[in-house]
Parts: structure tokens; C-alpha cells; sequence
């Protein structure tokens, strides 16, 4: 039997009562309850038990509260409710691209694993209302928790995304951990520049077994920009506030995950989401400035890059030791305006004699380098150091690898950091 | 003659006229302005002059809009004006130590060069109100931007502060650079626990040449915060809006630079700032938990500690590397709840095995590694990683770089690093 991830109270009680994990279960608290018995991903609680009821949320019941539990149900016989809603004709198509994270574990809701599946089925029984709003396709690319995914990933998603540029989709959902979603959405920027459809990577903030689950709302109202928006480009749709009513899509250059668990974790820097999708309306941000420009795929990344963060006392022959690994190019998170300690410049002189790109960011987040206020600035720009404006250093850093494996030689490595090519430079 | 910084129109200007950095001139515009003529270390503009005025703050004048521009005295006869000024014997006492960094340039203001250099009566001629709240001792313990600052910098700090532990003084003023004004904070919080007196870290992030310059105030509620409040330990004051109407006064340990040249750059991350400084108020945070120890200095640290900030396609063989160097420990920024790809897994094992302490951290900044709710994590765990709660990551390796010159064994390093020292982990 399958009780994964409860234990304690919680494992006693359903093991009493011979409720598994997938179960359809029909239970009596302070109202009657009707649904799918969830896995549990985490180890705080075991007082509740948690079900997925048939409009797709989950609900928490505190086991002390419930007088009765029952199955009506098995897996088996469930599954024959999960069919292919009926394609309507009228409603443009979208295509899901499931990758893995908690966004698609969740949906795999009958069984005890976590292991990232996804199919239209599970999808449609997981958010019905997910087909009034287009018809979708879905397709499974892989499935992997972000934090594994590595640039030959980033490249599987931009080939297939490629493929759709001509095809009958209106837009597409890139269902994605949230741990490196934003790498993800840079390297598809970058490596995709120009795409003609809009592109929502989607994922959820809290696990399927916690009743406040972004997932739900996250993946319609992605679905509801897509169809609605005539904008195009690499987008990420989550939660702008902790509650329900306020859904953004930010720009995949300029947005980052700031807050490890909170549903609105992710936010545009140093600026406002492109569009707030509300319940009857979707709001372009006046002042996002979006590039038109041809489409034009270059699908290539070089890791040959290392994002280096400085901090007193850093050793600099960290940079002799890139120097002789091969490493074709650094990324800094330096200090305030874009700095790092004078102990680091003769590091760095060499690491520029050998032709390496060496870009600097801010450790800040926010803001913009500027390296001609002080002497420590002007001494990097004399060192041959490149100040790279407002970029993001996760954003830098991708478009480092992609400008490494599209640039012809460091002249052209260094024009290309400088251009501002999907928007990574606002200011 | 000095003209540091000026060019284009200015400099003609100011030769035509036959002025000099750090004359005091009587100036004819919409108004008549008396004041010093400051150096501008900014290559934006060249249409203005900065002149301070005789109540401290500076103003920056259209050249086109100047009517007429005489000198009324020079340096040496103005020099006359900065005297010590009288001690009241009513007030209590503050010792300021001056480090370096913009706040401390600016006051040098008589000169062109931007050397770092405080004395007691350029302070006072510079914010002259700081007299009526205190007797100020000034000294200057060395002269650096604070990019530039070692270790080796914390140490002599503290060691300056440990020496004053018993002194006359009701708090200490530290004149620093923003830029590594967090580390030092952490470092001084931890060597220095439970330091009987209110230590202030007060820097500027506008260079004096800006009419907007945020020093003045910084200091004064600095000195005002010193003298009325009854916390100690070290706290950094800085502008808590973009306004001049509220100081925040943050926790040593808790609080961040998180933009390159707001004014308000420093939050306190995961809550609000202990203290604010308004105009005729001190308000303390009631939610934030003051700890009482004894004093207990132990002023070592030791930087074989390697920060990492994990990102898709870093190369694990970084980390055999750091094994190589004789590197006792490891800081990851890891992605969302504490996480890291599995590449980096059998690099990670290696490093365990040779006895290298491993924290996690997340570079989302805000929120809380939990390194239990999914299989990374708990993988992680598994391989001998140590969660750090929501220390900032920052924080996290001045911490790791102390507890590593203090702790006598790995297992004392494990303990020290996951125990509750300086009100690191909040949550």
C-alpha cells in the first residue's frame, strides 16, 4: 500500500482505515468531502490528510476532525473519468510541454511517487476549466526537477519550441520546475530571439499536497494570456501576490526568484511584470518596451563560463585556476556599482592577456553598474572589464554561455554582450 | 590649481573665473549662495558646480544661470572656521571611526583628491548639528574604499572596538564603504557577540558632488540613535526611504545592499528594520528579538571558505578544485529550498569525505532552505550538506569564515555554523 510521505498520526489513520494514497475517498468532517487521496512531500505535519477534490484544488482536513472516511472508489476504475475533453473548434490551440518540477509531479496525483508525468488527460481532470479556455495539446519532454537541468535541457526545449515557430499552436506552455526557471527562460531569450508566438513558462510554488497550490491558477491564466495576448516572446506566468487575484507574466530576461517558497517568488527587477493577468482582464505594463525583430534562432550554449561572486577575501587565483581550466569567459557579481577588490587585478590582467571575457554585474540585484564613479571602476575598465548595465548576473551569465557559442572571436563575444539582444539591458 | 573632476563647460568656467576645488565663493544665481566649491567625482555632466553650503548639505548650480561667481576667502583662511568645537559637558560622548568609503571622501572636501581622510573638525564643519547631540572623538583607522577590505580590515575593527568595550563612549560610529558594509557588519556581530555598546556602521551612496547626498543625515541619526537607545550590538544606519524623512537602523546580520545607488539600498531581508530614526522619534520593531549574552570577543577569521553560487552547467570538478586548495569549507547559493544539480553530487561526496564543512544556503535572498521536501534536498542532506535556515548567504560565509578560525574540530564548525549566535537565522 501506498501512503507516501505520511507518517505518524496521519499513517496510523489511514492505515485504520485502509485508505491509500490515489484513493478515491468520500470523507465526513464539517462537511462532506469528495476526492483523491494525495502523497504528502513534506515532513512537518501529521495531523492532516490531504485530497484533491474534483475542481482540481486540494483541501487539508485535519484528521481529528473527521468522523468518517470511505473509498468510492480505486485508481483503476478512476481512471476511466480521466478521458480527452472534446476538441471545440471555436477555441484556438495551445501546446504543453511538460519538463518536470512540482508543477507536473503534481498533476501525477493517483500514485504515491513524485516522478514527473504528464499527460492531456491528468491535466484536464487536474484544472477542467483549462479546456473553455483553448484546446490543448501536451507533450512530455522530459522530466526533471530544475535544479538538474543543465544548458543541453535549455537547448532540447528551444529546438522543440523551433519546430512550433510555423505551426497551428496560438501559443505555448512550458510547464517547469521553479528552481532554475529563470536560466530557462533567459537561454530560450537569447537563443530564440524573435520567436513569433508568445511562450509561458509555468510552474508552482507549492506542492501538490498543500491546499494553497499555485499551480492551478498559474497554468489558466497562462493559458488565457496566450490566447489573448498579440505579444510574442519568452514570458514567465506566476503568482504577483500571495493571494489568488493577481497573476504576472515577466519578461524572461529580467525576471528572478526572490523568495524561496512564497507563491509570488518571482519578480520582474527593477521594474513591473509586462502583463497582470486579473480574473476578466489582462494589463500591459505601458512602459515595458518590447523589441520587434526577426525571428531567428541561434540554439547553441558553451559552459565555458564561471559567475563568480566577490566577497573580501576571496582568493584571486580562483582566476588562474579558471585561466588554465579552459574557461573562455567570467561573469563577476561584483560589489555596489560594480566592483571587486584591488587583490583580484592582477588575476584579472592575466585572465584578459589569455583573451578571456570578463563581464561585471552587481551582487545588489537591483540597480545599475556603473564603473566610472569611483577609481576601483575605472581601474577594472582600464583592466579590459566590460560593464554589462542593469543585466541580471543569472541573465548575464546565460547570455555569456550563448554569446560564446555564437560569437566568432572575442571582438564579436564582446559586441554581443554589450547589444541589448532580448531585452536583458532596461536602462 | 584644482579643478578634480570638472570638464567641458564647468572647467572652462571655473579657470575663467579663476576658482578652485575647495574655495569658499559667494555665488549670484536665482538666489545668492555662500558656500564651498566641492570636487565632482561623476562624468555625466559637465554643467554644473557643487557648491556645500555653510549648513552642511551640498547644491548643485546651473553654470548657465550664474550671474556672477567670486572667491570670499581660500582654504588656509578658511581653515580657521573648522575648529574643535566646544565640549558640552551635558552631552554624552560618541567615538566615530572613520574606515573609508564615500562618506569619509566627502568630508575631505577642501581638496581635489578624494583621499579618505576625517578629522574631528572637518566632521563638524561638515554637519554641524552633530555637536548638539553629542561630544564627538573622531579617528581615522584607515583610509580605504570598502571593495577593498579584507578580513585582515575586519579584525582591526573590531580589535579598535574591543578595546573600547569599557570606554566613556555611549556608542561607536563606523564611517564605512557601502559596498562590503554587510560583510563587515556580520563580521563584527559575530567576533564581537554581545558588545555592551551600540555600534553604528553609516555610509553614503551618493558621492558629496551630489546635491542629494544622504551622508549628513545618515550620521546624524546615527548619533542620535547611539545616544537614546538602550540595544548594543552592531547595527548599520542608512536611509529607509528614497525620502530624507526615515533612517532605518538594520541588524547587523539580517541586512543586505540590494541596489547599486538608491539611497534606501540596505534592507533588512525576511522583515523590517529594528529601529527607525525619524525626526523627533526612535521607534523600535517590536518583532524583532534582541538576544542578551555576555561579551564574548573571539576576533579570528580565516577565508578558506569558498562561496559558490550554483547556476545549471557550473562544473563540478570546481569543487575538486577547492578540495586541491586546502579549503576547509563550502557556501552554496543554491537554487530555491537549498538545492544543487545532481553533477555536482559525487564532487560534493568527495569534499565530505576529506572533512570540508558544507552549508546550504539559497540565492533567492529571501525564504528558507528546506532541504527536506524534496529529493534533492534530502539527497543532499544525505551527502553531509548542513541547511543554514534563512541566513543570507552573505552573512553565511563571514560567519563560516569565523566559526572556521574558532572552532576546534569539524564537528565544532558544524555546531557553531547551525547554532543561533548573532540573531542570524530569524526563523
Amino acid at each position: 500500500m501506498s501512503h507516501s510521505g505520511y507518517r505518524g498520526k496521519g499513517l496510523e489513520f489511514l492505515e485504520k482505515n485502509k485508505i491509500e494514497v490515489g484513493n478515491l475517498v468520500k470523507v465526513q468532517a464539517d462537511s462532506t468531502y469528495s476526492g483523491i487521496l494525495m502523497p504528502r512531500y513534506e515532513h512537518s505535519d501529521d495531523g492532516h490528510i490531504v485530497l484533491k477534490l474534483k475542481n482540481g484544488y486540494n483541501i487539508g482536513l485535519e484528521i481529528e476532525k473527521i468522523s468518517k472516511i470511505e473509498i468510492e472508489s480505486n485508481p483503476s476504475v478512476k481512471k476511466e473519468n480521466i478521458s480527452h475533453p472534446q476538441a471545440d473548434p471555436s477555441l484556438p490551440k495551445i501546446l504543453l510541454i511538460s519538463t518536470g518540477g512540482t508543477i507536473a509531479s503534481r498533476i501525477d496525483y493517483r500514485t504515491g511517487g513524485v516522478t514527473p508525468a504528464l499527460t492531456a488527460a491528468e491535466l484536464n481532470a487536474s484544472v477542467p476549466e483549462l479546456s473553455k479556455i483553448a484546446n490543448i495539446d501536451t507533450e512530455v519532454l522530459f522530466s526533471e526537477y530544475s535544479e538538474n537541468l543543465l544548458p543541453e535541457h535549455w537547448m532540447k526545449i528551444a529546438e522543440k519550441l523551433n519546430s512550433c515557430s510555423r505551426s497551428e499552436y496560438k501559443g505555448i506552455i512550458i510547464a517547469h520546475g521553479t528552481d532554475t526557471m529563470q536560466y530557462t527562460a533567459a537561454a530560450l531569450s537569447f537563443s530564440l530571439q524573435g520567436y513569433p508566438k508568445p511562450v509561458a513558462l509555468v510552474g508552482s510554488q507549492r506542492s501538490s499536497d498543500r491546499p494553497s497550490s499555485d499551480a492551478a491558477l498559474n497554468l489558466l491564466s497562462a493559458a488565457k494570456f496566450l490566447v489573448k495576448t498579440d505579444a510574442s516572446g519568452i514570458f514567465v506566468v506566476m503568482h504577483n501576490s500571495t493571494s489568488d487575484d493577481e497573476i504576472a507574466c515577466h519578461w524572461g530576461t529580467r525576471v528572478r526568484k526572490n523568495h524561496t517558497s512564497k507563491r509570488n517568488a518571482f519578480q520582474t527587477v527593477g521594474g513591473s511584470p509586462a502583463f497582470i493577468v486579473r480574473k476578466d482582464s489582462i494589463e500591459r505594463n505601458p512602459s515595458f518596451g518590447f523589441i520587434q525583430k526577426p525571428f531567428n534562432p541561434r540554439i547553441n550554449f558553451n559552459n565555458k563560463v564561471m559567475l563568480i561572486k566577490y566577497y573580501p577575501g576571496l582568493d584571486p587565483t580562483l582566476i588562474d585556476h579558471i585561466i588554465s581550466s579552459d574557461y573562455k569567459a567570467i561573469i563577476f557579481e561584483g560589489t555596489g556599482l560594480g566592483h571587486v577588490g584591488r587583490t583580484m587585478y592582477e588575476s584579472i590582467e592575466r585572465a584578459k592577456r589569455k583573451g578571456l571575457f570578463i563581464g561585471m554585474t552587481s551582487q545588489c540585484i537591483d540597480g545599475i553598474v556603473r564603473m566610472t564613479v569611483y577609481d576601483s571602476g575605472r581601474d577594472l575598465l582600464n583592466l579590459g572589464v566590460t560593464p554589462l548595465g542593469n543585466m541580471i548576473p543569472e541573465t548575464a551569465l546565460v547570455k555569456a554561455m550563448w554569446a560564446l557559442a555564437n560569437a566568432k572571436d572575442s571582438n564579436e563575444m564582446e559586441k554581443i554582450m554589450k547589444e541589448n539582444i532580448a531585452l536583458e539591458i532596461s536602462d
